[in-house]
């Protein structure tokens, strides 16, 4: 059974939207994740406008550089801000700001949600959609997901080195005219793209590998995924902090499958080692993404009354390490 | 029911030895921990000799300096040497050696261990006294444990925050009219001795401190004690790793009581902010007592068939993070 289907797959109803070529999008947080999305959607003819803060001199001058394995390019976005207004009102407009306890995400992105504006999250972690939603209950909301390996080496500059796959569904189920037209947009700049209508339970399955190997990374001295993997020890570690989430995503009834630790490892074994963007975010000394992916799996496996302990120790190690950086 | 007694309490059979001045002592691995306990020994009329590695030129020119929080002394110990011969053969043969799986302790110890030679176990984690009573059947061995904060500052310099307790008992079981002995120096040296005839269980009481403040010092950033305490979901996970190893104890045979935790907490609480000896050699780039305090543990577990979630990941988080520094 496959839940997904692609964008050309997906049923087309009568009123979708056509993949108009002077859609607009708003990428709020244009940092690795939406710098490189933001370019794929410009590539599909969509007019990009990027917000930005610390990069915000330098993208206006020199728009954003991204190198991948086997070639470059360049995103000059169709306009560059560094706050929003009721003038950057979008079609559609795309969160992709790290996922922080403290982040007034539905405050700052305010001005520029109109009526029609439907708000793409595209973001790691449980519950991110939640509070948008409410805060725009009329407006459509969409789920995100980028199975995508991106480093910001300087203002400007992106790394890619591997994937690149977006998974995407209506908030909090469906699959709508705006995701398929969305889907569309992803496929037609270069980005693989899969619809889903259970975006709920993609979140889980996405959860299930950075609940692993975000804190190892982080924990075990800025390990890459290949370095976790190379130990016994380490590959047995991350098996089994995937079955307490997927045990914890089944009881919240998020059917996911046995193979998907399979799945998952088999899939990070493919790509060359790579620094999470916890581990990266913790390099720099950033704030981490830890209450959105352990927190949050902590938490529900408490409503849940089921026994994790070790998201519950890890949850504690992260607690601990955070604070010795305040 | 207190298992411990104190030197002065325990029985004197008709055959001990008298706490002669002129006892010789020889500390290999003079270290922080043998530094320290050599100068209460020297400090009780014994003849320490120190054994030295890197420290050797030092010490032999200027000695071992001892800062503690309230004074400083001086220790000069009878001889110091950088190679073990059988010139060297003393009455008790103290090893303050890293605990690490490498280490060939036998071989190394072997010029000076006499036909009376006792040899005295000052390591941390479990199994440490096996090869060398197997080494030397015929020769006493004793287990000792420190309770101490102690940190070599730099060459030949030892700095010392708080504690400094040991507990002694003959290896496998019981008191000894040497262990008695000892146990008299250290007391007439300024340090509190215990005796107990189960030194066993000793070594799992101090390894439930060592399995849980250790390794999550490390992992946690260089935590102190009071850093990981300053956080409930830190005091909850030294709590339910301690869990875990009293647990595997009890399986063992070894009846480690239910205050345990609490005694552990308060005593930990009661000291200043301390790095952990682990959290100091990771510091330092030295190798890590990983395998004899948590690879142990988590052996012990599988020999019982206890599982043990936390510890076993842990175990993980060290190995993976070890071996970054290869």
């Amino acid at each position: 059974m496959n839940p997904y289907h692609t964008p050309t797959e997906a049923k087309h109803p009568a009123n979708v939207r056509s993949a108009d070529p002077t859609v607009s999008i708003l990428v709020v947080g244009a940092g690795a994740v939406g710098g490189y999305y933001g370019a794929a959607l410009a590539k599909a003819g969509a007019r990009v406008t990027t917000v930005h803060r610390s990069d915000y001199e330098h993208v206006r001058q020199h728009g954003i550089q991204i190198d991948a394995l086997d070639h470059s390019e360049h995103f000059r976005p169709h306009q560059v801000i560094n706050r929003i207004t009721a003038d950057h009102v979008p079609d559609y407009l795309v969160v992709a700001l790290k996922a922080l306890p403290d982040s007034h995400t539905s405050d700052l992105i305010r001005p520029a949600v109109g009526p029609n504006t439907v708000i793409v999250m595209l973001q790691n972690g449980l519950h991110v959609e939640e509070t948008v939603q409410q805060a725009f209950p009329a407006n459509e909301v969409i789920t995100a997901m980028a199975f995508v390996c991106l480093q910001r080496s300087s203002p400007g500059h992106i790394r890619h080195s591997c994937h690149g796959r977006i998974t995407l569904g209506r908030y909090p189920t469906g699959i709508s005219p705006a995701v398929q037209q969305l889907g569309q947009l992803f496929e037609a700049g270069g980005v693989p793209c899969q619809l889903t209508d259970t975006p709920m339970t993609a979140r889980w399955i996405k959860l299930v590998w950075n609940a692993a190997f975000n804190p190892v990374s982080v924990l075990a001295g800025h390990a890459t995924t290949a370095a976790i993997l190379a130990q016994p020890e380490g590959e047995a570690l991350v098996k089994a902090i995937m079955e307490e989430v997927i045990a914890v995503a089944r009881a919240h009834g998020h059917p996911l499958p046995d193979s998907l630790i399979d799945t998952h490892l088999t899939s990070t074994r493919s790509i060359p080692p790579y620094h999470t963007s916890m581990a990266l975010d913790h390099m720099l000394g950033r704030p981490l993404e830890t209450e959105v992916i352990l927190g949050a799996a902590v938490r529900a496996a408490q409503q849940v009354g089921i026994a994790t302990p070790l998201l519950t120790g890890l949850y504690g190690l992260m607690k601990i390490l955070e604070r010795r950086g305040e």
